[in-house]
């Protein structure tokens, strides 16, 4: 950039630096990153459909200045999106991120949430993913957000319609461990030798997981953000059927009450219903795979529990919940 | 959705609300919008490249709790961002929408937002053009992230790099006017009677001016975003090339000189370069193409005004200018 230009341009110094701190884009599918109105991507192949996710993390709502630091936000902005992506059985193209910048946040705090951001792509082993344009601002609060873009071959993105009865319900991992180590945080600084700390500030998209349960023929697939009690009605309401979890089965994270796992937010497994004909082995990677349920005729969610079945209530987050909602 | 679910899902009938106001989705494009984990999206045409482009609105940086009609903004945050594709000569595809949402702004300012947005589309006659997904969350400020997604030829999107030296530099319309709007609106309420406050308030992108010029085969564009000064200087440092503009030939709007269409940002019409050999008429569809310069070796922005060559100052608009920028 020319001197007379830098003079001014304030906003292209810090977008390049943004962009420097992503590192080189090495995409294939990336015509055109950054310095221009738009970024310029390849259609995707013939075979596949687009995938489109956003999210944003906001000061005072996802976090407090001060009490979370910045790489693990950025690291959680970026997981939160491929975990949507996973979702759908998909793989992540690239990016865009928008940033409001209050003043504090300009230096430190934002190349650790960049750094944030860059090591949860690598842990991804997302080598050409690619951030391909943003938007930068001054603002009174931070804010981030970020929309990322995938692939799945076409009519095959795992939707959460899907479902039919007599399909079998499973999850993925072992749940609770998020929601144990967020009730660890305010006590102070993070602990990250403490076991449920490091789940909830280090979540992992599954994204072989997600294509590896689409090629299975898996019906339908929800990624847990919000709690399993709350993401099973999102997936039987879509589905127009009803699911029947076995409490027993729920697979815990240690220390972990059934309670717990209906209720942890950001846990990022998959949620997911395939016919009883599909293969699903019992671990995959290393990740435990473990049938919870069943998909019946119906609506809502059961929760089988020593003998009872009640109607499970959502306990998960809701971000409105109890607020005038209606526009 | 039931009512177990309901009970629950602010969230979900908040995003329900926001996409009815936007209507239906008519678009061949679209498999599959909101709902879901991520929109399902058709690949463009094995001839075509997509385009991204994100743009944010954020409370106390582009507007003032009560001092902006909310229906100004919407539009305004969708023309922005439409302005984009335009200067690289595209369609407008799709788009998703992030909220951030304060309890004052969930109701009437809300749907006075979508109410703008939505007439933005009609105005630009974007029929097919479909909002696929987005984000909501609770706020202490408002803010709205655009991400559009449009389509260009292959190989063929206009970029801010191509022009030339013997290339001539043309601007659409007549400039200063969304200034001088700018300078009437802190007196009290919208006075949409006034045409600089109507220019202001209600700008257009240059859709079908920007595909025409990318097929008359101009070399290079960007939109006037943040003002003419800054935005040559931008073009001329993208082309390593030098652009040299004739004081005296820019088109002014009525009442504005000749320092307030170099300053004035948000006007949104297209600066751009073509080779002599390239037919652009005089008008286009009622609105003046005007060649107001020529490209030539060298770097910068000049300026010939009276006689004398002067190199001319960046004046527009830079959110970080003079702030510490260096992450």
């Amino acid at each position: 950039m020319s001197k007379k230009a830098e003079k001014h341009g304030g906003e292209e110094r810090l977008i390049q630096a943004i962009q420097s701190f992503w590192g080189e884009c090495r995409s294939d599918a990336v015509v055109l990153a950054g310095g221009d109105d738009c970024a310029i991507v390849r259609a995707v192949g013939r075979g596949e459909e687009l995938l489109l996710t956003t999210d944003q993390i906001l000061e005072n709502q996802h976090f407090v200045r001060g009490g979370h630091p910045l790489g693990m936000l950025g690291r959680k902005a970026l997981v939160r999106s491929l975990s949507d992506i996973a979702a759908m059985g998909g793989r992540p193209l690239y990016f865009l991120l928008s940033l409001a910048l209050p003043q504090w946040s300009i230096g430190r705090a934002l190349r650790e949430f960049m750094r944030g951001m860059r090591a949860a792509a690598g842990e991804h082993r997302l080598d050409g993913f690619a951030l391909v344009g943003g938007d930068v601002a001054r603002a009174d609060l931070f804010a981030a957000n970020v929309t990322v873009a995938g692939a799945a071959p076409r009519g095959k993105a795992l939707r959460r319609s899907g479902a039919r009865p007599g399909d079998r319900l499973y999850v993925s991992g072992r749940l609770g461990g998020s929601l144990l180590g967020l009730k660890r945080l305010p006590a102070g600084k993070v602990d990250m030798r403490n076991r449920a700390v490091r789940r909830h500030c280090r979540p992992t998209a599954r994204l072989d997981l997600g294509a590896f349960i689409r090629e299975q023929g898996a019906t339908a697939a929800i990624d847990l953000s919000d709690g399993l009690s709350t993401d099973a009605w999102r997936l039987a309401d879509a589905s127009g059927a009803a699911l029947r979890i076995d409490s027993a089965r729920i697979p815990l994270f240690r220390g972990a009450t059934a309670a717990d796992a209906l209720a942890s937010g950001e846990e990022y497994e998959l949620l997911f219903t395939a016919p009883p004909r599909a293969k699903m082995p019992a671990r995959r990677d290393g990740l435990a795979l473990t049938p919870i349920g069943t998909v019946e005729s119906g609506s809502g969610v059961l929760l089988e529990s020593a003998g009872r079945t009640t109607v499970l209530e959502p306990s998960g987050f809701d971000h409105f919940a109890g607020s005038r909602t209606s526009p």
